[in-house]
């Protein structure tokens, strides 16, 4: 696989793995000093605090998620991607759905190893 | 200067530029095919589009901004920079300000002058 089939194989894996709840497969796909952006919210910094929220939610709420890579490009071994995402979380015990659909653009890594992973994320979903 | 220095008087150009209204100078400052994606809102694709959009509020409302850059990397002709930044839009007949604050994640390259510009850039300002 060239670098873009590569990272397109990363986002799939990233949204099969975090509607199954796989935590443990998910971490290897981010750096350990990754940081997520979200609006009106502090810096996520670090695997340990995506794992932390990530438990937060787990098995109170199915996730189902639709994603369209928008974009890839690389240089070297940096590479970003555009996603157009939608997210839809169901509260397994009733109530009303939560969808959330928008972008995200992601600054992603190549590591000692040759594989890709995600390093800086702006998600800028926002509610249906 | 080197690419990071270029970068940050780049970032530091486009807040004065803004703040002044002067769009020419700041449309030199992204490339044609930019990008600007925001939360609950389509792409806004090319210069024109951001043009267009900058003489909707231009001479309405006075502008301050805020930034302080967190990080810049670069790999060859791309770059990302992640910005904290403040924006104030104050109505110039009067009325309340609309104060937004958050992060930006910007990706940048290289152009063929050797130059830096804005290529894709997320912003994740939200209303305090």
């Amino acid at each position: 696989m060239n670098d873009e089939q590569q990272i397109r194989e990363l986002i799939a894996k990233w949204l099969r793995l975090s509607a199954e709840g796989d935590i443990s497969q998910i971490l290897p796909l981010m750096t350990e000093d990754v940081v997520f952006l979200v609006a009106g919210q502090p810096p996520m910094r670090g695997r340990e605090a995506f794992a932390a929220s990530f438990a937060g939610w787990q098995g109170k709420f199915r996730l189902e998620t639709d994603g369209e890579v928008q974009e890839i490009q690389t240089s070297g071994d940096f590479a970003y991607s555009w996603t157009r995402l939608s997210v839809t979380m169901t509260p397994v015990d009733g109530g009303p759905a939560n969808r959330r659909s928008g972008n995200t653009l992601t600054v992603l890594r190549k590591n000692a190893d040759g594989a890709w992973q995600i390093f800086r994320d702006a998600n800028l979903l926002a509610e249906k």
